[in-house]
């Protein structure tokens, strides 16, 4: 394409979608431009890419072969406000589900790439020598990373900025790097982002990239994003009054203050808390983890993604005692929960270590977590022979090196805890939904997610709908995480596959998921709202919503085509009552097993399949050769 | 050689040493066989090998370059009898001080490579994979090792005895292997030998290893080594006598219930132990680590090496609070000074873990200790911008992976402690010889290592002549550690370079330095009658000194032909007084500057190079033009 009608395009307001495809087999780089009418269908990120990896990726094949693809999405909302629309969104074929993932992360970079004139790549392939793709203005190259190889996240984001002549400096450019982690094909490695260790985590997005020796890109660029709206002026008033809104949020507010992990007494509070391998939702030591003492002790930093009137972005640090580490590291609530609580380890400075090593070495912190705790419980149960126990934090920092490395015993835990539990014989000792284990939040006691979970296209997820948002904060109405009769089941049912078609809308704009946690959030009206002032649009939220759902089904066409994890099933673990804490007694049978009928019910589904009818209503006839 | 020539040799009872060479590049396998009469020049082990590396090793190679040659050989006596006989010596060009090095371990190695049917293994050029070498009843094969490539040395050990059909177990056969240290070059990397983690750690010759792609040998055999003996009955008689007198020595005794940190509280006791590199010679915590107290509370087995009558191996396990690790950990007094002491570290867990993880990644501890320590200083003097303090061990157990894998500051700490001081400009932060560190003894308050740290072959050694022999165990007379009357210095010159030779003897031998501690141990008169009565020859205990004369001066025709640290330097702290403890206000400089000129003329040498009459005296003529 040529400068010109790039100009042109920007200059007509068209909503195209623009990608740069680079193979690393060939070293071909080829520009491609998705019209407006894919752009409504699909909008972008995880939307857009879920419908070309549905399309462009054979089935059947090993996500480690050259032939899987990274979709590395923008969206059209990325970076053109200061609401929190900065988020990336990498699509691939997951080396931890065998099917399909999608995972995104905050910071600069989606930013930064459309400013450097892309709204996504797209990598297939595989290079023969380490390299690292670079963007800057629009000029995109494939560079050797030799030299590069080897680093950790932190000091490879360091030496690929400077390779690419910004300084070392991650606040100029906008960086994806891997960890020794995904270079050593650990199928629970992730891909950091620029700025301040920010990780698109799960389903092994960052192994993907190993297996095709790509060690990272770095974006830059200077094009004005409001080229991009109708109406510059009205664009800023109307997108201001939005932001102005979302900032005084009281959400915005706490998650400003203590980051997500005010999350951890709130969520013991209501025996939700999985603790040592979902043995139990309450965690006796959650106090000391939390985000309240963690601020008080060792936050030293506060940050915010590109853009963003939130700025959730808690660094911590911790200076003595024997888990020191040297720099800070960015936590969250997940991390927290699943290398404490879930380890029985009530040390706030051996889990901020942990974090930093999982961030340095390039692990997903929550699989970490959950593998970790299938080890304990394996070796507690004399499967595996290693003395480790729950709450002993110390061999675990061996161990989370020997996993990026794949030595001894971390080889099998490198393989992440489903295929752990499995080789050891102990089933029951994953605890998650598709090969993917679940994150910090109990289905028995905070039960939507007894059918958000389990339902979760990419597997033992809490964001493709986050129940908190009404079992805790009422939004858009409070329901009783406990309750269990057909009204409420209902009610749940309804919600979830709302939240999942809003999810899979702001993950396809994009939108940070705390964008939508409180009343005076964003949600599909005013996302209606931006589309139509900024681009000339007339949608209408029901029909944003629709997208959703059809963004949802395309994903779950991908089980289908792969012939894998299409039914949705509840782990073993999770059929127990709780043992203690407030939620005693509670188990998720009853909200699943009735729950997932009615769920089926209102998707057109038929065993977690969608049906001819349902792909026609969604206009997905395209696809309907795989039923 | 055919089986039976190889046989005939035996029955004859000629005293030959057997080679086997492997280039990597071309994986051509030959056998050599030097025969008696160089034996007698040379006997094996540290002598032939240096010998061999003098007039192989092309003048200013790359360590790393497929021309550098890696000797690993036994000696005539390695394994031959109930003595502590069963040292494996490593000879190459080191990749850390740029000149020859020697260094050596204890274990089955050498045992097991003679029983296999040789008494050496010469290695050159480079392998395209990586790959290892099995020796196995004389049949030698290059085998792929990309399987076990990036393992640590534990699990290495393990895959290559599994490998080569020895279930796992180290027990069963020898095996030398590199961690990643080696492997990714770092220029302190040691070699491990089994059994139970022994080290040939000093001078890098893991990184030759690793710069090779070789990640380890393998050997195992039957031969009958009694054969190699005239008078099989005698032998064992005369042997036997002296094991036994050595089982029964003092220092045998106190080795065997202590291991050789028995020295922590003498060393700190009459003010030599260094301290916070050297900053002193009193360290106020040598208590907690001291060997009396780790046997207390961590040393959990005793092991020994092959037929030896001593067994000093001390296996220590943490298995509780934050240094805790799984499994053992084989520790000595250097690598408890240089990882406690030396940086001011006086948590005796913090030490033990740090030297599990040297041993685990496959570092030299003594040279680790003297970077990590070196690191600290330049930290403390803002050279370094990362917070390390002495006494604060926690973030250095992540340096020392940082080093192991080059990552980030890892990458300037892994070129060793000489390199580290000299990029920051601190050269006073280094202190060493021929750029390798000083061991656990400071100079100044046990002023024998005055001359003989400065003055050892290989650099920054104490092992070339252990001074402590007469100044705190008074064999084979008391010296006051401290004196510098004329005739004291006159008396440690005559000590040092005897020392010199006995030891130079020893590794060649190959014997354990063990041996020559006490009143009751082991010297030339011991030799030369072990000689006498197992090979059949008329040799005096006077010549064999000379033999370890010749051996030394050929060890500096090294230096000298590479035209690099000819000449013998004290390091400028060691200049400085030590300011605390029982030695405070002695210096090295006298003893130094005093004693090398005694030492050159008691040499015959000038300005550190031997003489034309030198060498002619010592049957060294085919050297002359190095001169």
């Amino acid at each position: 394409m040529t400068t010109i009608f790039k100009n042109l395009v920007d200059v007509l307001h068209m909503v195209v979608f623009r990608v740069v495809r680079v193979d690393l087999s060939t070293q071909k780089i080829t520009e491609e431009v998705y019209k407006e009418d894919l752009v409504r269908r699909f909008l972008g990120g995880r939307g857009l890419a879920s419908y070309l990896a549905l399309k462009e990726i054979p089935r059947g094949i090993d996500p480690y072969s050259p032939s899987n693809k990274l979709y590395i999405f923008a969206g059209p909302l990325s970076g053109l406000a200061t609401l929190a629309t900065s988020r990336i969104t990498v699509v691939t074929k997951s080396p931890l589900t065998g099917s399909l993932t999608h995972t995104n992360a905050g910071g600069n970079f989606a930013y930064m790439l459309r400013k450097a004139g892309y709204e996504g790549i797209i990598v297939e392939g595989k290079a023969e020598e380490p390299v690292y793709i670079l963007i800057k203005e629009g000029e995109v190259s494939i560079r050797p990373a030799k030299h590069i190889w080897g680093k950790w996240t932190g000091a490879a984001t360091k030496a690929l900025l400077e390779d690419a002549g910004f300084e070392g400096d991650e606040r100029k450019a906008g960086v994806a790097t891997i960890g020794p982690a995904g270079e050593n094909l650990s199928r629970i490695a992730g891909i950091r982002f620029s700025d301040y260790e920010r990780f698109a985590g799960r389903g092994g997005a960052g192994a993907v990239m190993g297996s095709k020796r790509l060690k990272g890109i770095v974006v830059w660029g200077t094009r004005d994003l409001y080229s991009l709206v109708v109406d510059r002026r009205r664009w800023i008033e109307e997108s201001g009054k939005l932001a102005q809104r979302l900032a005084n949020a009281g959400t915005s507010k706490a998650l400003h203050t203590y980051g997500t992990n005010l999350l951890m007494n709130i969520i013991n509070a209501v025996g939700g808390l999985p603790t040592r391998n979902f043995e139990t939702g309450y965690f006796e030591e959650a106090e000391k983890i939390s985000g309240e003492h963690i601020k008080q002790n060792y936050v030293a930093e506060v940050h915010g993604c590109a853009q963003c009137p939130i700025a959730c972005t808690q660094m911590v640090e911790v200076k003595s005692g024997p888990y020191k580490f040297i720099g800070k590291a960015k936590y969250e609530y997940e991390s927290t929960w699943s290398l404490g609580a879930n380890l029985g380890n009530g040390n706030p400075e051996a889990v901020l270590k942990l974090i930093k090593l999982a961030n340095e070495l390039g692990f997903d912190t929550i699989s970490l977590g959950n593998t970790l705790a299938t080890a304990i419980e394996l070796a507690k149960k004399g499967k595996l022979n290693i003395p480790l126990e729950w709450g002993d934090p110390a061999p675990l920092i061996d161990l989370v090196y020997k996993m990026a490395y794949r030595d001894g015993i971390g080889d099998d835990l490198a393989e992440g805890d489903y295929r752990l539990a499995m080789k050891y014989g102990e089933p029951e000792a994953f605890v998650g939904s598709r090969g993917q284990g679940f994150p910090a939040y109990d289905p028995r006691a905070l039960k939507g997610f007894a059918l958000s979970y389990v339902t979760a296209n990419r597997g033992g997820d809490h964001l493709e709908a986050y129940s908190p948002t009404w079992e805790v904060l009422g939004v858009p109405e409070k329901v009783d995480p406990l309750c269990e009769s057909p009204e409420c089941i209902k009610k749940q049912v309804k919600l979830v596959v709302y939240a999942q078609h809003l999810m899979a809308l702001s993950d396809s704009v994009t939108f940070c998921k705390f964008d939508t946690l409180d009343k005076d959030g964003l949600f599909e009206r005013d996302l209606a709202h931006l589309f139509n002032v900024g681009f000339g649009w007339d949608v209408t939220p029901e029909e944003l919503l629709t997208i959703g759902e059809r963004i949802f089904n395309v994903e779950r066409l991908f089980h289908v085509k792969e012939g894998r994890w299409v039914k949705d099933e509840l782990p073993p673990r999770l059929r127990k009552e709780i043992p203690t804490g407030p939620a005693k007694g509670h188990s998720a049978v009853k909200m699943f097993e009735e729950g997932i009928k009615e769920y089926y019910a209102a998707r057109g589904w038929v065993d977690g399949k969608p049906t001819y009818e349902t792909l026609r209503r969604l206009g997905l006839e395209e696809f309907q050769h795989l039923l």
